[in-house]
């Protein structure tokens, strides 16, 4: 339980939607629940299989954006730390206690420069990704402004078509401006391929990371040949880990959404054509929703609309049942396919969310729960913090 | 300006995107934008409309969920009260200082209800709606217990799929168990016909509507039959408001959307055929987002992504711009297709989003722009209430 969170002021339903000790049938809907012993799993495997295979893990703490949760992936996976995607989340983590902070994105407005650059007062190692030339003095002003140091990683656009310069000679000229500037260090390449995550075929990903990993290793090239040695090499995501720790190029990865799963990813097929929420990783994440109405007979009205979750990539699926479906969400309902009649008005399901990212990003707390009893109520730390 | 908001205490950019007197230019991105003349202007159009109509408007405070906003349009529109969809919302309204309050859905959860009739001790109207008979003596129940008193709507489903009964019969029977209960009171007919709001055609609209309120006729006939008066016929919304205001049978308008606009509202057509955004509604709900990578020549990063908005009903354009377009969206990056290459590092943008209710909802405050300047930073009050 977050210390910081004091339940006895709270009003269950009103400010937070469940307390420890209380039952699970209990908990207000529409809510995030945790399976703590689901998650504890998962973060284990992942950091079991991190150190085996030598890697350091920089979990993605802009998937959860909680700092307990950021915390647990430290103590039971043996996380270094986290990436995030914003100032103003580094600020939640770094104020939280976690020491090494990656904002793995470009940060070029005047104002978050500053604010980047008081980050490493709060006692974390700050890292930022680079891929504009430009960029390089304003945020050496900045951290010679606040007599600090920031350390850059050169993004490499492998695939994500985001940000991300594209050339090794891209590369080695703003990885020489970094190091010729005042109070910035080069620490090395940040090279995450987004879009080939969520592809199903496992061949297919393997395909694009291959490509993925050769462009790094020639960026990597490209800069002993000039004399600047990479300290990190960072990325990987939950549909491409296994790539990048036997690339024999990274050695950082970021994974996120393993902790938790969501329907989109658990699609995904692994080596052995299984989907991957059916072994390598455990459904830990769940949006609890309630029947409100059953005025049809083969439908149901569940509390869970679009501001519970993010349709982006697709409705939940109950977890656990085969004999309804949710098939339609609106802004505060759910509509569940139900041609048997099986639910009753007020009963629980558990469903598991499209894309967990911007799922978490609605909700101001997860409940952990474990046989049947709210464990924790952990507040969703970073929420909103998009600046 | 919220008198609760104590903006002393607060950094921008962490805490608040901007503070009041800030320049426009200024205002921290990824946020929202109220522009207050558009918003001024919207609100008090639809509030002449309804009065010269004699119709009541109970505006919809989920769609915004700001307790500002709402008293805005009291004050400026003459907005009679609101109507929301969940309890935690009621509650911030009540709390608030907002007079009459309609739950225009099922409260079933015995702590719900129970946190529903205490709220008419907030002073308070409260109004809430029933599909179900077995509903009627949990509410009974609840508010005598509190000393309170409840009013009910029956909501008919008039072809939402969602909530609702669908027989006149079954209004009836609710009506005469609802005025049978202690403590409650049968106030009229909640019908709000959600599904054909964003179809795109006048026409088909109305045809959908001219079901809506033949169905509706006939329950407050069936209801006068037993000698039973409907004080309160409501529904309607920004797609639909004139075909109810001229049934002869509504009396109670529920618009939400029309003070805002957004992308998908904004593409429907008036009887004219001229997109309801092009002169009926003007744009005053925006998501400023600021360009933060160019790293390919053709394509600008910009920071508005995923956790800045709901992407349920597509992407958001950009508004004043026909020379670039919003392509993709992730999590945390959105990508402008910028085929001149007019677009720079850290200009900025206003997005009109695809949807403006769950957009509203991921982000924490207003902040409502006047020739160029900071005027007003406002809470989304009810953010994240989804119990």
């Amino acid at each position: 339980m977050n210390a910081q969170t004091k339940f006895d002021d709270l009003e269950v339903g009103y400010d937070v939607p469940a307390v420890p000790g209380m039952n699970e049938a209990d908990i207000q809907t529409p809510c995030l629940v945790l399976d703590l012993d689901a998650l504890e799993r998962n973060i284990r495997k992942m950091g079991d299989y991190a150190k085996a295979h030598g890697m350091r893990h920089r979990v993605h703490g802009k998937m959860h954006k909680s700092v307990d949760v950021a915390k647990l992936q430290e103590e039971l996976g043996g996380a270094v730390g986290v990436c995030c995607q914003k100032v103003s989340e580094a600020e939640v983590f770094a104020r939280g206690g976690i020491k090494d902070v990656l904002v793995s994105n470009q940060v070029r407005d005047p104002q978050k420069i500053d604010r980047l650059a008081r980050l490493p007062k709060l006692g974390a190692r700050t890292i930022v990704c680079v891929d504009d030339i430009d960029n390089v003095p304003d945020l050496s002003a900045a951290a010679q402004k606040h007599g600090t140091e920031l350390e850059v990683l050169i993004e490499i656009d492998c695939g994500a078509g985001r940000c991300g310069v594209t050339t090794t000679e891209a590369v080695v000229n703003i990885a020489k401006a970094v190091n010729a500037a005042e109070s910035l260090k080069f620490t090395g390449i940040q090279a995450y391929q987004g879009a080939m995550q969520h592809m199903d075929s496992y061949e297919d990903r393997k395909a694009k990371l291959d490509i993925a990993i050769a462009q790094v290793a020639d960026a990597v090239e490209g800069l002993k040949k000039e004399g600047i040695d990479c300290e990190l090499v960072s990325g990987g995501g939950t549909g491409s880990y296994y790539f990048e720790s036997n690339s024999g190029v990274y050695n950082e990865l970021q994974c996120g959404s393993y902790a938790f799963m969501d329907a989109d990813y658990g699609r995904i097929l692994d080596k052995d054509g299984n989907r991957i929420d059916q072994g390598e990783w455990e459904n830990a994440f769940f949006i609890l929703t309630q029947v409100m109405s059953h005025a049809k007979a083969d439908k149901a009205i569940v509390d869970a609309g679009l501001k519970a979750q993010s349709v982006d990539s697709g409705l939940p699926f109950i977890f656990g049942r085969d004999d309804v479906e949710y098939v339609k969400c609106s802004d505060e309902h759910g509509v569940v396919a139900d041609p048997e009649g099986a639910l009753k008005v007020g009963e629980k399901l558990r469903l598991v969310p499209g894309h967990c990212d911007p799922t978490a990003n609605v909700h101001d707390w997860y409940v952990g729960v474990r046989n049947g009893k709210v464990e924790t109520v952990w507040p969703v730390s970073a929420r909103g913090k998009a600046y």
